[in-house]
């Protein structure tokens, strides 16, 4: 609980009808999209602009009380989960777009602005901003940036990280810095713009952002492959981009996967099918449908069974179900869905999915795999159970050694949700000891009493290493 | 002097010819490319692989020995002049590919690899790494990561940051730390690649760095617009990107370069102009068709004065000249040419331009200015004399107002060439007296004893703002 001198000092910086600490409030922050995880906060505060975030950094660094800034939560990582208590920052008052430059291509937003809603409002006026994370309808900018979103597009266009040109921030002690600005270079110092991005929150909070737009493509086109074998799936994502050609998307689905998907949307797919590749590519339509027309070569020439390409804008729209109805659709089948994001090198896609195949059936636990595969981004999901400990307890050992074997083939424990709380105990696999006392020491340089969303990314302690059984 | 147990610790490692100490090699290494600027190191150490920078490192931290590893010392902030002696590290001998991975379109390189060597290979491979600094002849690819170079294609394809996925590196303390890999996603912890990409060599040594590649376009084409109403040129360049054009390259000269680089190099340009805009736009046939067949239009309604399509290479290389001699050219004036790199937002190129003849002229210098206008990164270039104190303070007076102006109107002290000895003490106007602290906590974070290129960056004084006189 807060002590009532730092309670009236907030009430006085947000306004009564901007903190709250109602039980109501309390539990509605103790969680975000990540399952089975939840813990209280002490208070909800809603500041309405920078000075009073400024304001509110101040009153707790004094009073050491740790601040979980959030947008609307829909992380995977439990990122915003106040597992130290402390106040939660919800950003959403925060919401607005406060320019969009035509000559430089650029917009200043603030970080609780929704994310489609900027898309479809830079979309209006002939823009295209590309980082497309699944829960764009809901999530906001801010989020995105903490966590450094990837999406659909995110093969040909990058990651949030890349659109993301310069920031405001609120540090600890209260203090705000602005880094980079409308400039397409700045060298001037140490990256801080790249460095926030991704910080999970950790670091600073981020009150304003500057953002790089680009000129949209003029056409697109949509296809299905599907494929028996596995192999023949993979193989075609390595020969599109080694015959030198990068779709916008390039997406795969596993049996488990198209199953559910199918039962779920009635697309009236081939339940036999051991993969299907969603791939979309776009861009000055000559260039599109010459892509096209040599991707659907090269499925062919990988003994895909079937082949649909979209005609129009209607047929694109549901070939992208597919896809896009996966996570609903796994998410309804039991209790609880635990989704993840192993990433491999793109040419390690089928080794990775045949280990996640091999490990599930080794704990007997049932995963599905769909995800990002022209960047060798998996989300094997599993659907499971909360409320059946010993069935969770064979998930959790699952995914160890699917992080396990993404590192072994090259890969990363997460390649878009972030390290949160979930997967801090196995960040320094991928990072080293040497590299966690790195950051560590930039955490400490940013934030010297561990204030800002404390117990996240760095774990009390490290997992070991599992022995992988090759059997 | 280094202590005689440190010199042959180091003999030891680095065998007999690969640790020199004589003057003539200190002397050789008290210099870069930046003018005026000397000091002398105490050793010069050539390391075989990382197993020995580690090792080097080791021995240096452990007697507080500062360190400063280099490439071919382009650089033109001072970046890699030993101010407080110490050791220079040249990286020379580690020098190879390591791989082209043509599955995952990826490179992983040594850093002393020479930029032009490795771009000529990859094309050679139907591949393309689009950084390509002016330097890029001389330079190598760690300087490259360690500056964050830009170039011409800056505009379209971004700087080296864009480029680098993964890193090796040496910390001050021996130890050898891994970020990233051959992933185009990877968000597992902060990103200490980005952060290691421009941080000029004070926070670890770069031993290996994995490098992204894309497909090359398809064709290619260049012109020339040249117009006597100098924000017609900046209108020019605004209008292209409004038009959602993102050419390759476009390039401005002012009236002074332009009278410069004809008398060098006998292109025949017309001498009454006061700007000239090299633009060139790549990427299938059609499309640059197109776009080339606008961007003239737009030359034309903005009274380009004459426009020049290249039909060939040989014409196009020929245009190319024109830009690519600019600092040769201006080289040859007078006994020292000082670059600098203010950058704005691109919507600003004139304004920044007038700012700066304004300024050269209340000075009563020589500056010239040319430079990347598509991202608004100029290199005004001030021709003196480094024998004539009082001229030289003149035109330091004048780049420090320059600098003071980009920051005025939205800009940055430095777009690609790095803060390094030079622009140390103008940091502070960029970031804030705040963020310069975050920036030292960083530096502290990864260099506990300031061992690693000490004296760069951070300034012991930063200047004051001067006032400018708007009159």
């Amino acid at each position: 609980m807060l002590n009532e001198q730092v309670r009236q000092k907030l009430i006085a910086i947000a306004g009564a009808e901007g903190f709250k600490d109602d039980p109501q409030s309390l539990v509605t922050h103790s969680y975000d999209g990540t399952p089975m995880l939840q813990s209280l906060p002490d208070g909800v505060i809603y500041p309405a602009d920078t000075a009073q975030v400024s304001a509110i950094m101040k009153v707790l660094s004094e009073h050491r009380v740790p601040l979980i800034s959030r947008g609307s939560g829909t992380n995977l990582c439990g990122g915003t989960v106040p597992v130290q208590g402390g106040v939660v920052m919800v950003m959403h008052r925060m919401n607005r777009i406060l320019e969009v430059d035509l000559e430089n291509l650029t917009a200043v937003v603030q970080p609780g602005l929704n994310t489609k809603q900027f898309i479809t409002h830079v979309e209006s006026l002939g823009l295209f901003y590309p980082p497309d994370p699944s829960s764009m309808s809901i999530s906001t900018l801010g989020g995105n940036i903490a966590e450094c979103s990837g999406g659909l597009r995110g093969l040909k266009y990058g990651t949030t990280k890349d659109y993301v040109i310069g920031l405001e921030a609120v540090l600890p002690s209260g203090e705000i810095i602005r880094t980079g600005g409308k400039l397409m270079k700045d060298v001037a110092g140490y990256d801080l713009t790249k460095l926030l991005v991704g910080s999970e929150g950790t670091l600073a909070v981020i009150t304003e952002a500057t953002l790089k737009l680009i000129p949209p493509p003029k056409a697109k086109k949509t296809m299905l492959a599907m494929y028996k074998d596995l192999y023949g799936a993979a193989r075609t994502v390595s020969k599109i981009i080694e015959n030198r050609i990068i779709p916008a998307t390039l997406e795969f689905l596993d049996n488990p996967t198209i199953r559910v998907v199918d039962d779920f949307a009635k697309l009236g797919l081939p339940l036999d099918m051991e993969a299907i590749l969603l791939i979309e590519q776009d861009g000055d339509p000559a260039t599109v449908e010459r892509d096209i027309a040599m991707i659907e070569n090269i499925c062919r020439s990988e003994n895909a069974d079937r082949i649909a390409v979209a005609a129009d804008e209607e047929e694109a729209l549901k070939l992208l179900t597919a896809r896009r109805s996966a996570f609903t659709a796994l998410a309804r089948l039991r209790p609880t869905t635990i989704l993840e994001d192993a990433t491999v090198p793109r040419s390690k896609i089928a080794d990775m999915v045949m280990e996640i195949n091999r490990i599930a059936k080794k704990h007997d636990v049932t995963i599905c795999t769909f995800g990002h595969a022209g960047d060798g981004n998996l989300h094997p999901t599993a659907t499971t159970d909360a409320r059946d400990p010993e069935e969770v307890h064979r998930v959790e050992a699952a995914f160890e050694e699917i992080f396990e074997a993404a590192i072994r083939l090259g890969g990363t424990i997460t390649g878009e949700h972030g390290v949160g709380l979930v997967k801090a105990p196995f960040l320094e696999w991928k990072v080293g000891a040497a590299g966690i006392e790195v950051m560590k020491g930039i955490k400490q340089a940013f934030d010297p009493f561990n204030l800002l969303n404390p117990g996240k990314v760095f774990a009390k302690e490290s997992r070991k290493r599992v022995v992988i059984d090759r059997g």
